[in-house]
């Protein structure tokens, strides 16, 4: 592996993901949850890419809803710089965040390359992947757009497809070839589809790309003029005290399209490098069959699942207990507070779902019972009129914000570990089997001092115990007076 | 509706029910489960009598694993006495159970009529099941064995089968018809129960039937010599300080038959009425079809449901949300801490789960979250190493036993209602939003000497949260130095 270092990783975290409902929620889309392996989507694909880039190169873009979630998932171990990290007021599909990207490259490289990738897609083998980006750098250093197409395998109508000129080689490196780029196509119908799959010179488009930073902003310049003018003139705003003003008017204006259909399918640099490495967007449920493994009959399962007889079928089960009898090619989703059953063949469906929920503001399409925070994470384990239990966890070393409630008051009984409890003017330590009582607008802080979790339960009570009757006096994660309303809502 | 004061009802409690997990569990089988109604099974069929039958002229057969449960149901409003509830060491079957009834109800009243009935079968309407209950006790009183029958509807290879002599009327009332019997049919093979469909004279057995009490004592004899000797050595036992062991006794020698094996194939007396009222013994999921309002597509919806063009299948959520995208046929049953998912054609192969769950001793095979006990009800929230959070509710003027642990301490927060508690040598009140700690080793008690429910959040906190770490010192309910293996890890 021969470090580039001129390569910038650039993460697109935008996506919603709602087909991956009830695991995925729309404060916490797919990218943000792990899904065969112990690390989240995003931090695989960071991973995946520090042999060959250092963190401080990896730049991330995200909305605001998912701010949070990036960084507490990003920083830590794997150690991205909170300045890399990219917060879009609002979604406007890929063109915009790779433009805005592009010149935050450039600004600190003018020779820099991009490596562009979503971060909720899954490739096992992280070694191969990084053999195709190596050539891909090569062929991008000769001004190339660079995309990396998925052999088929099936007659996919979700995706877009990359036909290759399989004669013109742009690059080699051992058995791997880049390849000219005869056409891109939308998403096929099936017809369409199986003669694709069929002809062996079609690939999936798998919305990974190389490219140098002024390349593509060149290309921008000469396929999407208006959006070449909204990064005109926020160019000179970046890194000043009118960035964040820019920024807002930028994305106001600028148009949601994908870098696709703005760029690759009318540029003549394209080319397409076979990819050599499995590869899964993951785009629903039914998508765990192309990477999980299965039993003898076929079915994926995960989790505590007793089966009887089922075949075909993907199983899945956060915690409690799921049987299935005689199941075929069904999908059984179990989490802490929500279950979904449909057939495989119905799995791009479970939009739907999520589109009901939201509209009568059910909480299971929002979040999680568990919510990470950047010091640990709380479960309601109940919620009442008047009360609501929650189990707090807290990271070695973490503390919550110093805070006050005015409607409810809190007792707290520590499980593991020990604490370091503030309570208007008192700090004291609590241990194991040890209990106390905070008042209602009493300032109060819960740390934790030791060397392993610190666990307890917290039952809350009062006449009002939502999460926004909160008032943070001081926070080591600058959310002292933190209005947004996404994530206000999650408290502590 | 005529009382007839020599009228007994005897309600056998001893099904296992264990088609209807994840709903019903070893210690709750679906006779103390609330299934369509604000009241269990057990205390529907109680209260369809109540018109006719007094609640001292009640008698109840039950299984030692649920003489709490019976007790704690019909007990209470509904107000069957103590000293009906009759106790077996271990199930034999109906035979058995009834013959023990039979001497019971002799030995009240020589001329006894019985009227046994499964306490887990469903009759919406109560007043038409009386009326035929009326003209069942007449015909009883001739001497006969009287059988409902219930018309089939479908060709069900589960049932067994009575073949009615549609010409010979033992008795009438109205438009009712006691008729004679043909045949005793068992559960037939599909051709066969097709035939019966057809042609019109075939009946359901339903399982409930009428007699005098010295009649059926007297064809236990002439067709059943071995139970009879056991229940002619039982007879002077009864009410005497030997009872339990001479149940003891004659338990463990009667054989597991039941009385339409043991009698009603074989006398000549039986009689069939063709019941006038809607009927389910409900034994498996799919049964809840017969019984339940379906939406327009087929569906019985119970529960917080979300779904997208179902057709014929059952779901059924007791709290949590489940989401069905295009299922046909299908059953999902939700719990708090189970789900099952199968088609209906399936639905009788539950209890090969339940097997399954039983042999690697599945808390989800045994007990609910919600456990009921005689002053109120808990719920565990969450268990972990070293602690256990509960939810505990205590009916007004209810109280638990005064007891112990020896590895547990116990925090109490009060979320409603008001509580008495005793620790150690102190007793005094805590309202809501109060809390205490009861320190392991110390004697305590938790009493609601309100009118309104008490409700407390409990965290045990110890080497052993065990629901088996308890010493009963003094109890409301009997409990103390209660070793029953079955109860005993109910706790509380």
């Amino acid at each position: 592996m021969t470090p580039n270092h001129h390569l910038y990783a650039v993460i697109l975290a935008g996506g919603s993901g709602t087909r991956f409902w009830p695991l995925s929620r729309e404060l916490y889309p797919k990218q943000f949850l792990k899904m065969l392996t112990d690390h989240t989507l995003i931090q695989e694909t960071a991973s995946r890419m520090t042999p060959l880039i250092p963190a401080e190169r990896i730049l991330v873009v995200a909305g605001v809803q998912h701010a949070e979630a990036v960084r507490l998932q990003l920083g830590g171990a794997i150690g991205v710089p909170k300045a890399n990290i990219f917060i879009e007021p609002v979604g406007r599909n890929t063109a915009a965040a790779i433009g805005w990207a592009a010149q935050a490259v450039l600004r600190r490289d003018p020779e820099g390359i991009m490596l562009v990738m979503p971060a909720d897609h899954l490739i096992p083998d992280g070694a191969e992947f990084l053999r195709a980006v190596e050539l891909a750098v090569q062929v991008a250093q000769d001004g190339r757009l660079v995309t990396f197409g998925i052999k088929p395998i099936r007659p996919e109508t979700g995706y877009g497809y990359i036909q290759a000129e399989r004669k013109r080689r742009l690059g080699v490196q051992g058995e791997l070839a880049a390849l000219g780029v005869a056409c891109f196509v939308e998403k096929p119908d099936l017809l369409a589809a199986k003669r694709y799959l069929r002809s062996g010179r079609f690939y999936w488009n798998s919305g990974i790309f190389s490219w140098r930073a002024d390349v593509i902003l060149k290309e921008i310049e000469e396929h999407m003029p208006t959006l070449a003018a909204g990064l005109a003139k926020l160019r000179p705003q970046l890194g000043t005290a009118d960035e964040a003003r820019g920024l807002e008017e930028f994305y106001q204006s600028a148009e949601a399209i994908s870098i696709d259909y703005g760029v690759l399918q009318k540029t003549r640099r394209a080319a397409v490098i076979p990819a050599p490495f499995q590869w899964s967007d993951i785009g629903n449920w039914r998508s765990l069959e192309d990477v999980a493994e299965k039993d003898d009959a076929g079915n994926v399962r995960i989790g505590p699942i007793v089966d009887l007889g089922s075949r075909g079928s993907i199983f899945y089960a956060e915690q409690r207990l799921v049987a299935t009898i005689g199941l075929v090619d069904m999908v059984v989703v179990d989490t802490a507070d929500a279950t979904l059953v449909c057939p495989k063949s119905r799995a791009q469906d479970v939009k739907q779902v999520v589109e009901k929920l939201r509209e009568r503001k059910a909480p299971e399409q929002l979040v999680h019972r568990t919510v990470l925070r950047p010091w640990g994470s709380y479960t309601v384990l109940e919620e009442g009129p008047g009360y609501k239990v929650k189990r707090v966890s807290v990271n070695p070393g973490g503390r919550l914000s110093l805070q006050r409630h005015s409607k409810r008051s809190e007792h707290w009984v520590v499980t593991a570990g020990t604490a370091r409890v503030t309570c208007g003017d008192r700090v004291f330590e609590l241990r194991v089997n040890e209990s106390t009582m905070i008042p209602k607008e009493t300032a109060h802080r819960l740390e934790n001092p030791g060397h392993v979790p610190l666990d307890i339960i917290e039952v809350q009570s009062g006449d009002y115990v939502g999460e926004d009757d909160i008032v943070r006096l001081a926070d080591d994660y600058g959310r002292v007076n933190d209005l947004n309303p996404s994530t206000k809502n999650q408290g502590a």
